[in-house]
């Protein structure tokens, strides 16, 4: 039988990074190609603990059926600590917990985007995402970043030239995959922006508490007084992405029908790592183990950045303070696909820049590398191969 | 701001069933609509010896980040015990892991569905799928339930006069919410008309494993030698629907569209719960457990049909021989809405048989009841109750 796909589709292809993954499998072969948290940065101990009491307590209340909206402690709870850590959500705002962050841009397409409905996003931008709007069919309109952010005259262009444009997709802090972080005032500008050519903002925060240095910027969800902004945050990065738990805080209304998208989906999200999510951070000290993370990953990040500039003086990187991934750019006219190609070859995966881009097929001079799952040895030799071969590249 | 929500999305409702949930909160009403399987079901204490060796060897193993397709050993433990049990799969198959069967239901309506492509199910059919089907801008083409299955004369005419059928979607054992099994007979005639009609089968076999009495019949994907059948099984009924893991066995040009769909969705099934369900499966006594649930399950159902007997007689049923529901109708002429209505202001609630129609406002006489929730003492009020109005209302 000739099988027939929808039409949303049929186009559809195995995200880059995965057929990177595949090379990245082979134990000799160094992988900076992957966005995994490294394993010393899991509570493990405390999540056994956990996971013990509650079997020895209730097991049932893990095990039966649950609601769709989430464990309602968890959710009370992130409304109380998002309001007063960071200004997130209001009285006309609800908490629902998703399968992973992805599932919140799953949602906000399935109830949000009609056929060729336009979605403006960041270029580049990370993949997987890019890659729920497209089997959603939404079309993708990509606005360029710059160290502070969006460009602002093309967001507004975008919105003045695309018609139906639902949403703008963003990642605020130490964007994926650029590193990028974006200015107060672009926050801000962004907001408004939205507000003028009414269009929703899809604010997707995952590694907004992976900060290293600085203060934390206000996130745009925290001005949001018309009700115009989904907030998505995730526990992946900060307590353990296997469990697949995280949040969106939406306006009531497209939370309600995010819900009943849910329903569909997956009816609730496993109900065993809602509780671990929940009493990991209101029973433990989570304030002192996002401390440990920003330490362990802080001293990652500045090993690679020296690494870069010890071994890789020809490859430009942007210099970071948060998150997991360092956006490296080769001078114009060198062949970026062949340089990657080149990696593989010797062993050092990165991830190519064109797969973050609204157009797989445009050129790019950049490529991703992520620094929290290897080890410091793998790092080093995988920044030293690197190195040569920007060498050999680049005259 | 006024929010527009997509095509598909607009006119979803929260599930009737939800809805009848709210009254069943109350801890006086008797519920006798959802389809919870019973705590006493649940092996609770293999799953917590499970988790605790699991977090005493590698919990590194259920923390990070994992594979769309599923944890290897449960996928091939999953084709062996299959194949070798029950026929199901061959070399051109595949297995997926899902978040749950609703998610194979969602994944397939993404992959497969385009704007108003029929999907011909069983009338009545379970809320939860049709739901799912709704969300994709499905249309729905419903065929009356025989004691016996779907009624074949009809299932053919919609195969003919509908144009755009994309799958014939059906509950062969215990269907939700009829109880009725199809019988062999039907099985290969419906499997004959898909193939003579070119369209595929989605067969859901949840209950399949709670048979009370008499032989298991063959599964439709078992007569698979055309790839044409998608296949789905779940853990909810025989470990627990907390863990939300399910599984489709698929051909392999469609499980290859439908991974790439459910990375979108979720990335991948939480791993702990995979984990819980392979070493449950693969290293415990599974078939001595599944006995017991259907000793378990036999008896309450007895009972159920017992009370019905003494306590209601005006009402009649479908008898069974498996599953967790019993499919109740009125006398032609009485107000079945009134009646379900009736029994909420005493107490006690069932859900209405339009709830499961394709056009929920079509009428019916009939509705649900689920006796694997309650416990015999709430079973035995609840019954007796629905007698009393029964009584009042059937003349």
């Amino acid at each position: 039988m000739d099988y027939v796909f929808s039409e949303r589709a049929k186009n559809l292809k195995p995200s880059a990074i995965r057929e990177i993954f595949k090379y990245a499998a082979d134990p000799e072969v160094v992988s900076l190609s992957a966005g995994n948290p490294s394993p010393e940065a899991f509570p493990s101990k405390e999540i056994a603990e956990i996971s013990a009491k509650i079997f020895a307590e209730n097991p049932t209340s893990v095990l039966q059926y649950s609601v769709t909206e989430g464990y309602t402690p968890l959710r009370e709870y992130l409304k109380d600590y998002l309001k007063s850590s960071q200004n997130i959500g209001s009285e006309k705002d609800e908490i629902l917990i998703t399968s992973g962050a992805q599932q919140v841009m799953d949602l906000c397409s399935k109830a949000l985007l009609n056929e060729d409905d336009v979605v403006v996003c960041e270029a580049p931008s990370f993949i997987g995402s890019l890659n729920t709007f497209r089997s959603y069919n939404g079309r993708l309109a990509g606005v360029t970043v710059e160290p502070d952010g969006m460009n602002m005259e093309e967001l507004e262009n975008a919105l003045k030239s695309n018609k139906n444009v639902k949403f703008i997709y963003t990642i605020p802090n130490y964007q994926n995959p650029s590193g990028v972080t974006m200015s107060l005032e672009k926050r801000k500008k962004l907001y408004e922006l939205a507000l003028k050519y009414s269009v929703l903002i899809l604010e997707d925060n995952p590694y907004g508490e992976l900060r290293y240095s600085g203060e934390p910027l206000p996130s745009i969800k925290s001005f949001d007084t018309e009700g115009i902004v989904i907030y998505a945050g995730s526990f992946s990065k900060v307590v353990a992405p296997g469990l697949r738990v995280a949040y969106t805080v939406a306006p009531r209304e497209i939370f309600q029908k995010l819900v009943v998208c849910k329903q569909g989906s997956d009816v609730h999200t496993n109900i065993w790592a809602q509780r671990i999510c929940y009493e990991f951070i209101a029973n433990y000290d989570f304030e002192g183990h996002l401390e440990k993370l920003r330490s362990i990953y802080r001293k990652k990040a500045d090993f690679c950045m020296e690494l870069l500039d010890k071994y890789a003086p020809k490859i430009k990187y942007h210099k970071i303070d948060g998150g997991l991934f360092i956006w490296c750019s080769l001078p114009e006219g060198t062949d970026m696909p062949e340089f990657c190609k080149t990696a593989v070859e010797n062993k050092v995966c990165v991830v190519p820049g064109n797969a973050f881009l609204t157009d797989e097929n445009q050129s790019s001079q950049c490529f991703r590398i992520n620094f929290s799952t290897p080890d410091d040895v793998q790092l080093e030799k995988g920044i030293k191969i690197l190195g040569k071969i920007a060498d050999e590249y680049i005259k």
